[in-house]
C-alpha cells in the first residue's frame, strides 16, 4: 500500500447529533475543528478525512465505499438497506441513554387501535420501507407517504397515523397522539465499507477508533473517588464501595490509615458517599475522569 | 352550504419562505400570528384557517383536498406531478425577484460537459422525479439518489453530478461546481384544490386572496411621488414621470402652480427626481405604499 | 409660575408594557431614548421629565404627586386605592384590543365551582386586596396571600387558587386550571395627580398629550386609501367605502375620472378592494398613517 | 410508611440563584433538567420532587409544609416570620463568598446621617416587615412602602430612602446612594417543615442532601496537587504544604524518589508551587475535584 | 468615453457609520446588499461600483482616485492633508444631529487648566497631526502619541492628557475626564477626487447622488399632515401651519369643507395638532415621507 | 520599600486576545474579573493591578513604565523599537500552537513575484516600521501606508500589496493573495520594564506568575493516565509509555497486580491506549490537569 493510501475517509451526522459527535470524538482524542456552515471538518490526524452529511443517507455512502467507516442509527441502516459492518454500539445521546424508537401513533380520539385498522389509510413517515415492510408483515395495505418534517402535527388534518421517532414521548404527547405500536428500536452505530473491514490498516485503525469512542462514553456516567481509611475499617469501606474494580491503596505518613481510591458509578455518589463517611472515612473526594477503558 | 362549511383551509410554506410569507399575507390585510414552535398559525379572519407545512409537499395535500388552496413552487408541483389549479404566480422572494432555477452540476474540474456524459453516473438530487424525466428525455441511463440535504457538497466526493436550486450560483460558486444544463425554472405559485375551485364561496375567497396578495407585491417595488409644479411647466413635467397612471391634479392657493401626484416604480425615482427638479417641480416628496391594485 | 416650574413629570411603565408605550409615545411625537438599565429616559421636550417605574406602583406616586402624570392599569388604581384623576383609557396592548381580566382559577379537577366553595381555602394572587374585597362581597373567609411571581403554577400543589390576570386565557388552559369567576376587567389609563390637574399649565400640557396619545392610537387600525374612479359611477363607489369621513375628491387631466382618498379601517380593505374593482376603481393603493385625530 | 409515601418534596428558588442552584446540585450528584419557562424539573432520583419558586415566598411554604425542604435567605425566613428548621448554611453565589447586606441607603447629598433622621420619611423596600421592626427598635415613626422593584432609582425623587440588598455596592454607588446602616446580613440556607425533620426517613434524606451539597461547595475553592519529591527533602517539602489533610505518599520506581498528593486551597497554590519547586519538588501538577466531604 | 469606463467607484465608510450609511443610501434609492465579512457591497446599479474602507482613510484614497466619491468626515480629511472636492455636507447621525467635536480632556482633578499647561506632557490621540498642528499654534512643546484604541481610558495612568471625539460628552464623564479645550468640530462630507468632479458625466452622477442623500436626510424629520378644514377657517388653520410650503388644497363633496395637506417638521405636530383642532380642523392624519427634494 | 509600592502593575492585551489570556491566568491561578466595556479588570491579589489596553502599544507603555509587566506579541517589540525585557515565550493562542508570521502578499495574478518588484509601489500595512526597514535591506523604494484595517481586502483596488499577519494563511486565499516572502514569525511574550526587572521583589513576582502561566500552558496538551498492570508484564508496559516523569506506583489488594499513574501528552494517548490495553493493563482511565511544572 503506498503512503498515500494510508487516509480512513470518516462519515460524521450532520445535524442534531453533530455536537454531541464531535464533543465524543474530542473525549475519544479525535479533536475536529468545523469553521461555520463548513461541511469538512479538519483534524489533528493526517491519517483521516471526515465529512459531515445526514445520518439518513450515511450507510449508504459507506456502503458504496465513499466513507470507509461512519456513524449513524441501526434505523437508517435498516430503511436503507444498507449492506455495511456494524463495528459497535455507540450509546451517548444526550437527552437519554435509552435507545429511541420509532413508533405507529394516531390521534387520542383516533379510532385505530391496531396496525389492523389501518387499512387504507393515509400514514406518514420518514421511514417508507419501514413503514412498508410492518404493514406487509401485517397483511395491511395503505398509503404511506413520505413525510419532509414536521409529521407528528400531520394527524388528523392531513394524514391518520404516522411512524414516527421518539425518545421520552413529550413531542407526542404535546400533539395529542397516542403510541399504538412499536415498529424499531434504534441506537447510534458505528459501522463500515466491507473493503475497508478486510484492509489490515484500516481496519486496526477503525478497531482502535471504536475502543476510544468506548472509553469515552464509558467514562461519562462515571468518577473517580478517593479518601483516606483507618487501616481497622479497611474491609468495612471496601466492603461499601460499588467499584468497577479493586481499589488502589496508598501510604499516609500515619500508618493507622491508607489511602484508597477507585472509579465508580456516578449516580451511586449520592448513596456511597454518606455511608463511607459514616463508616470511618474522612477526606473522602470526587474528581471527573475522561476516558476508561475496562 | 352550512354555516359551518364556510371555512377555507390554507397550506403555508414552512421554513426559508415562511416569514415572508407570512409578511406578504400582512401587508395583504391577514395577519397570522404564529406562537414559536407552532404550526398552527391564528389568524384574524374566521373564515380562514392555516397550517404551515413544508413547501414539497403543499401541492400533494391540495390536491387531496386537506387544503383548499396554498403555496408552493412550480417546481414542487411538477415533481409530486400533482393535479391542482395554478391560480396565480406570486413573485415576493426578497433576495432577487427573478425565479430560481434547477440546474445540473459538476465540479469545476469535471470531465462532464452536457447530459449525454452522464451516462452510469451517480447523481444527487432533492427532486428525483424531475432529474429522472430529464435523463430519460435525452436517453441517459444514471443513478439518481434522493438527498437529505448539502447537496452542493456532496461532489465529487459521494456523488458525480447534482440536480440543484439556485437563485444567484454563488452557493455552487463557493462549492467550485460548474452549471452543465437548467432543468427547469420556478416560481412561488398561489394553488387550488379542483373540487374547492368549483364551490363558488370558495372561488371568491380565492380569487380575492389573490387579488389581495398581488396588490402588495406590486406595491413592493412603488412608491407615491407628489410635488409642486408651475402651470406653465405642466406639460414638460408630465412628460418626464414614467407614471403607472395619470397624475392627480390638485389646487394651491397660488393659482400658478399646482400639485401633481402619482404613483411610480422605486427603481426610476433617482433619475427622474433629478431632472423633475431641473424642469421646475418644487416640493417634491416621495412616501410609501402598502397596497397597489390596477 | 416661575419658568423653571415648568415641567410635567411623567411616570412610564417599566416591564412587559415598556416597549410598546415608548413606541406609543414615539408616535404620538414623543421621542424617548432609554440607555441599557437605565430608569431615566431623556427625551427631546424641555418641559418633560420621565422615570420607568412598575405599573403597579404607579397610581400610588401619582398620588402622592411624584409624578403629575403616569401610565398604569385601572386594576392597580383599585387595588392601591389611589385618589387620582383619570384622564383617558389608552387601549395599545399589543397582544389583544380586549381588555385584560383579572379571573377566579382553579384546578380542572378542583371540586371548586364557585366563589362559596372557597372558604377556609388558600388563594395566591398579586392583587391582594382586590381578592380580599371580592371574598368580603361574597361573605367567603380564606386565606388570600401574595403572590410574588409564576401564580399559575402554584395550584393545587401550593394553594387551591389563584385570582390571576389573562388576556387570552392560554397561560391559564397550558396550567390546567379553570376560571371559575371574573373579578375585574382592565386596561390601560393615563392618570393625573389631583393638583396637576388643577393647574391650567400642566393640565393644557395633560390634554394635550392625551390627544396626542390617542391620535397614534387611533392611526393604529387605519389606513388610508386613494384611488381613481370614473365619474359615471362615482355615487355607488362612494357607497361602498366604509369613511370615517367622506372622501377628498381631486381632479384628473382627464376629466371623466377623479381620484378619491380616505382613510378606513384596515380590517376592512380586504373585503371593500375587491368590491371597488368590480365597481369600476381603478389605480387603488394603500398607504400608512401614524397619526388621526378626529 | 408506604411506598408511594416516600417523596420528598423540595424547593427551588426560581430567579437570579436558580442556575447557581441546579448547578450546585448537580455538582452534588442531584441532576435536574428544567425545561423552558417550566417550573417542574425533573430529577433521576424517584424519591424526589421539586417546584421551582421565588425564593421570597420558600420559607412560608416550607411551614405550611408544601414542600419537606427548600432553599431561601435567611432575610426571607425572617421577614416572612417563618417557623421552619434550619438544616444548614449553603455559601455559593458566584459574585462572591461574602453574605449579602440588608442597608438603609439615602442619597448621598441627603441630610439623613442616621435611623433617628428618618422622622416621618418615605422609605421604599421589599423586606417591608424588617424594615418596620428595624423602625420600631429605634423609635422612628416613617411610612415604609412595598416596592415592586429597581428600589435603587427611587431616591430622591420617589423617596427619602430605601432598604436595600447589596453584595459589594456597586449599584448602590451607581445610583449615587450613601449607606447609613446595615440591618441585617444573610446567606442562602437549606430548611426543613418541622414535621418533615421528624420523620426518620425523610431527615435522613435531607440530612445526606445536605451533607453532599456541602461537599460540593467544599470541594469549588479546593484543588488536588500531585509532585514527585526527593526523599532527602520529602520533610521540608511536606512542611510548605499547607495541606487539609496529611498528603498520601506513594512509591517510584527509582528509590530516592517518592510521589506525594493533596488537597490545597486553590488560592494558595499560586505562591505554593514556587516554593515547592525551589524546595526540590518535581513534576508538580495540579487537578480539579468535583467533591470534597471531610 | 467608452461605455466599460461609465463607472462611479464610491467609498463607504466600515465601521460604526456602516448600518446608517447604507440605510441612508436605501433611503435615497441605492439599495446596497453587503453580505456578512464582505467589504464588497452589490448595488442595483450598474454604473456604481462600492467598496467599505475605514473612514480613517477615506480621503486618502479618494485623492489618490481610487475612489471617485467617498464619504468621510471632516476631522479625517484635515488629518490626511488630502486635496479632495468636498461636495455637499451630509448629517445624519443617528445619536444627534449635532456635529461631533474632538476635544481636548484630561482627568478632572489634574493641574492642567488650558493647552499652556501640556508643556512636556504626554498625550494619546488617533489625530496626531491635528493634535501636533494645535500645538504648535500655541508654542506648546509634548508628547503626542498615536492611541490604537481606548482612548478615553489612559489617563492619568499612561497619558497625562489626550485629544478626543465625542457627540455628547457621557464617555467622557464616565471616565472622569473634562475639556480643557475644542480642537475641532466635525460631520459627515460627500468628497470627490479632482478628476472626477471634472469630467461631465461623473460629475452628474455625483450631484444627482449628493440631492437624493439630501432629500432622504430632509425627510427624516419631516412629516405629511392632512386635514379636512371649514371654508369659513381656512385663512385661521393656514395661519395655524409652520408649513415648509403652501399647502395643497382639495374639494370634498360638501362644499362648506376644503382638504388641506402640507409637509411639516416632526417636531411641531405636537404642538400643532391640538391649536388645529381646536381652530376647527377634522379628520386629522399624519403620514410618514421617504425623500424631500425642495 | 514601602508597603503602598508593593503593586506590580501588569498590563493585558484588549481585543482578540482577551479571552484565553485571562483564561489562561485562570489556569495558571490569577482569577481577572472584568466589567463589560471596563479597562480595569479586578483580581483576588492585592499586589496586582491590571490595565487592559491594545497589544500594538503594549510595549511602549512597559518601556515608559506606566507598566512592570505586559502580554504583547514579538513583531510589536519591534515595531515600536521597545526597550523592555523579554521574560518568557507564552504559546497559547487557541487556534494554532504555530508563531503567526507577517507576510508580503499580493494578488494572485500580479506580476510582482519578489520584493524587488514593489519599487515606486503603495504598500498597505499595520507595520509601517517593520515594513520600512524591510524595504531597505532590500534596497527598494515605495510608499508604505498606514492601514487602519482589513487591509487584505486592499489589493488590488487600492494598493498593488500588502504585509499583514497571518496564522494559517486562509485568510489571504479567501481574498485571492499569494504570499511573496515572510518578513517576521512572531509569537506572544511577557515582557518587563528594566527598572521593575532589578526590583527585586517585583522580579520574584514576575518569576513567580511566569512560572504559573508556564505550568498552564504545558498542562494545556497534557492528560493523567491510571492503569492497573499485571506485575508480570510491569515493565513491557512502562516501556510503551512516553512518560514525561517515570510512572507513580501504587499497590492494590491484589499482589499480583500495581496500580501505574503517569502524566502524558494528550496527543499521544490515541495510540497507546490501545497498546497498552494488549499488553494486559485493565482500567485505564484519563483524566485532565490544570497546571503542570516540570
Amino acid at each position: 500500500m503506498s503512503v498515500t493510501e494510508k487516509i480512513l475517509k470518516l462519515g460524521l451526522p450532520k445535524g442534531s447529533l453533530q455536537d454531541s459527535t464531535l464533543d465524543l470524538f474530542a473525549k475519544a482524542g479525535f479533536h475536529f475543528s468545523v469553521k461555520s456552515r463548513s461541511y469538512f471538518p479538519s483534524i489533528d490526524d493526517d491519517e483521516l478525512e471526515a465529512i459531515l452529511i445526514r445520518a439518513q443517507e450515511m450507510a449508504h455512502y459507506v456502503e458504496l465505499g465513499a466513507f470507509d467507516v461512519g456513524l449513524t442509527g441501526k434505523d437508517w441502516i435498516i430503511e436503507t438497506d444498507a449492506d455495511v459492518v456494524e463495528v459497535s454500539d455507540l450509546v451517548y445521546s444526550k437527552a437519554s441513554m435509552r435507545p429511541v424508537r420509532w413508533v405507529l401513533a394516531v390521534p387520542e380520539s383516533s379510532s385505530i387501535q391496531s396496525v389492523q385498522d389501518l387499512e387504507g389509510k393515509h400514514i406518514a413517515t420518514e421511514v417508507v420501507n419501514i413503514a412498508k415492510k410492518y404493514l406487509e408483515k401485517h397483511g395491511v395495505s395503505a398509503h404511506v407517504e413520505f413525510s419532509w418534517g414536521a409529521t407528528e402535527v400531520k394527524p388528523p388534518e392531513l394524514v391518520d397515523a404516522i411512524v414516527e421517532v421518539t425518545e421520552t414521548g413529550s413531542s407526542l404527547r404535546a400533539n395529542k397522539l397516542r403510541i399504538v405500536d412499536v415498529l424499531l428500536e434504534s441506537n447510534t452505530k458505528l459501522i463500515a465499507n466491507k473493503d475497508s473491514w478486510n484492509d489490515p490498516w484500516k481496519r486496526e485503525k477503525i478497531e482502535n477508533m471504536a475502543m476510544l469512542l468506548q472509553g469515552a462514553i464509558n467514562a461519562q456516567g462515571k468518577v473517580g473517588l478517593k479518601m483516606n481509611a483507618p487501616r481497622a475499617s479497611l474491609d468495612s469501606i471496601i466492603g461499601i464501595i460499588p467499584a468497577l474494580r479493586q481499589p488502589t491503596i496508598a501510604h499516609l505518613a500515619d500508618e493507622n490509615w491508607v489511602a484508597l481510591e477507585v472509579i465508580v458509578e456516578e449516580q451511586v455518589v449520592r448513596s456511597v458517599i454518606p455511608e463511607l463517611k459514616r463508616a470511618g472515612a474522612e477526606g473522602i473526594f470526587e474528581y471527573n475522569i475522561s476516558k476508561l477503558i475496562d
